[in-house]
């Protein structure tokens, strides 16, 4: 029996994470439940989005994601399920899946009611009345294909790219952490081609009210409350400060704009 | 081994839950321990009595619950074990247990602490030292008459229960969620009986600084921002904002009340 | 297969934690994984010290525990692993692990990244990718003296010490819980040596604005929002108001001193 990862705008104050769990445990207990987060914005498909794609690969095979930001609840959005890299997800289908959903050879399926045994439907809690019993029928090894039919045009959430030029790059925060760190579109592998041939020491970048010389290995590069840059575990680039909050003490938060420059 | 559900005001951020999950895991290390809330406002026993009504009946059979909402520890108030359809509770005998109770074929028993083996009772801490080990024994599948005597006079919390006369309905607020949606007393029956003969569509519904007409029957059915009135997950009736928070803005907290008038 | 308890900083809100979990269920998937808190202040070790304090020698033997609250992450900090009453702990060696380390027969080892199958190690993220595999391969029995060579000088917290003299005795705030109680450095069997031949129901405490006589032995022997001493369930003195939060009420936070005076 598979490990079932529960994702939802929730939160931990209401008993809706418990009504899933209890829905996945009465139709396999041997499910062993995580929690990937439940503090999602309410209704911020593209933050869960981030989320699942930082993590959803670090689980075993076979393991089950279940994603509900479901601001459509009731409506006629399509429930779906994807099969990708040996993992299985179900969820809405309004881009919180796009993670997996790049994976080329992605198996997209439309979850029907009556397949998956969900017979009392309320409108607004599919959570609890859909996806976990769907989540429960994969995670006790039913063929995925028996969910429902094919879907071939599933919502994606277009990936924010950082912009390259010659000697200026621009990237844009995408998320800021618990810790203040703000998370830029703007990937390792991306930068290293970009910085080729120049001395990344001598970078400039400017983020918020920050203004900091060189891209940093660790926190500890830089002395007590100075902003640093740095490739984050995320493999994207990051603005921090030592010790300290980016986002609020350099007025960085979702959707700002940093700027990189090579040295003249 | 069964999974044992714990439901405390203990909060995220202490290590009291954890010593809980010691204490059990010490006694029945196979037990899945699920976390329903803890996040109780302390002391609020009404409040986490509606989290387990929410929830108790989607968790398999042999479940083991245990709600630890307890001002009163270590004084005369008894701890107390249910047994009801097929699952089993325990907790403070101060009516967070009001749900199972209800059952009228629940047997009721007092802990005895000698018979779960809490030699050693901290007067402030029978999460731990009292209920975690009875808790244990239970999901190891212990005979549920050994933990002690019967007990014929429980604590129930009196059910809050909407006014239903000819033209006009009157309900109040029990709970609101993180989304904000003021669930009430009213349940679906009762509001359909009451609405009998008449149209939903042209019920007018006063809910703080909110006028509504009509029962939706998702968000999406009003327009974004709009007020609605719905029965939501729970069975009740809900009032709600499309893609809004309805208690901060209607004004509507816990012991609220709604007015439903049929058209005249 | 044991119990992985996780203790950090990381915060219920982004996915650190999910990470850490993706990456001990892929090496160990019957591993059972327990949160003791995520709530720790960013970089607070004295805090999640005493967290692990408190709960450690409740789980069953062979439990791993996972502390990571790591300011020096990727910088020349080692990170350790300890056994010490026949449950494990990884962890930096900054002093998050200064409670198991206080048995005289622990056993201490320096993680060697090799030797856990830690390749990929960014400089940021040693849970995910350092800590967690090594907790995996403990939960699975694997040889404690396999993790890397021995450690003779680990880093310890001094501990706080209550100063007691004849008539009076000085303690201080080490933590203030959810509820508001303030627990104190004070411990039950060095106040009742203190006490020894006076009586405890006449010692005068004065904590931040609170004047309290006598030291009770539950919150309801004193009337409802009146303050309070006791021993608490850590075995040490808490300063608490019957109903209220004594933090907020007496304006009392960690650092802060209380005194007692035996009677004249």
């Amino acid at each position: 029996v598979s490990a079932v990862v529960l994702l939802t705008d929730f939160g931990a104050s209401d008993w809706y994470v418990a009504a899933m769990k209890g829905a996945i445990l009465s139709r396999e207990p041997d499910a062993t439940l995580v929690d990937l987060s439940h503090a999602v914005p309410p209704g911020d498909v593209l933050h869960a989005s981030f989320l699942l794609e930082q993590t959803w690969r670090l689980f075993p095979q076979d393991t089950v994601f279940v994603a509900i930001v479901d601001p459509g609840v009731g409506t006629a959005r399509r429930p779906i399920a994807v099969r990708a890299v040996e993992r299985m997800f179900v969820g809405p289908d309004n881009g919180v899946l796009t993670s997996p959903l790049e994976d080329p050879s992605a198996e997209i399926r439309v979850i029907d009611p009556a397949r998956v045994g969900a017979h009392a439907l309320s409108p607004v809690f599919h959570g609890r009345d859909l996806f976990a019993p769907a989540a429960a029928l994969l995670a006790a090894s039913a063929a995925f294909a028996s969910l429902g039919e094919l879907v071939r045009d599933p919502m994606r959430l277009a990936a924010s790219r950082a912009k390259l030029d010659g000697n200026r790059a621009e990237a844009l925060v995408v998320y800021v952490d618990r810790f203040g760190n703000a998370i830029t579109d703007l990937r390792e592998e991306e930068l290293r081609a970009w910085l080729k041939g120049t001395d990344a020491a001598k970078v400039r970048v400017r983020a918020g009210t920050g203004e900091i010389v060189g891209v940093s290995r660790t926190y500890e590069d830089v002395a007590p409350e100075a902003p640093l840059a740095l490739v984050g575990s995320t493999g994207r680039l990051e603005i921090a400060v030592h010790g300290g909050h980016a986002g609020a003490r350099l007025g960085l938060g979702v959707g700002d704009s940093i700027t990189l420059e090579k040295a003249g």
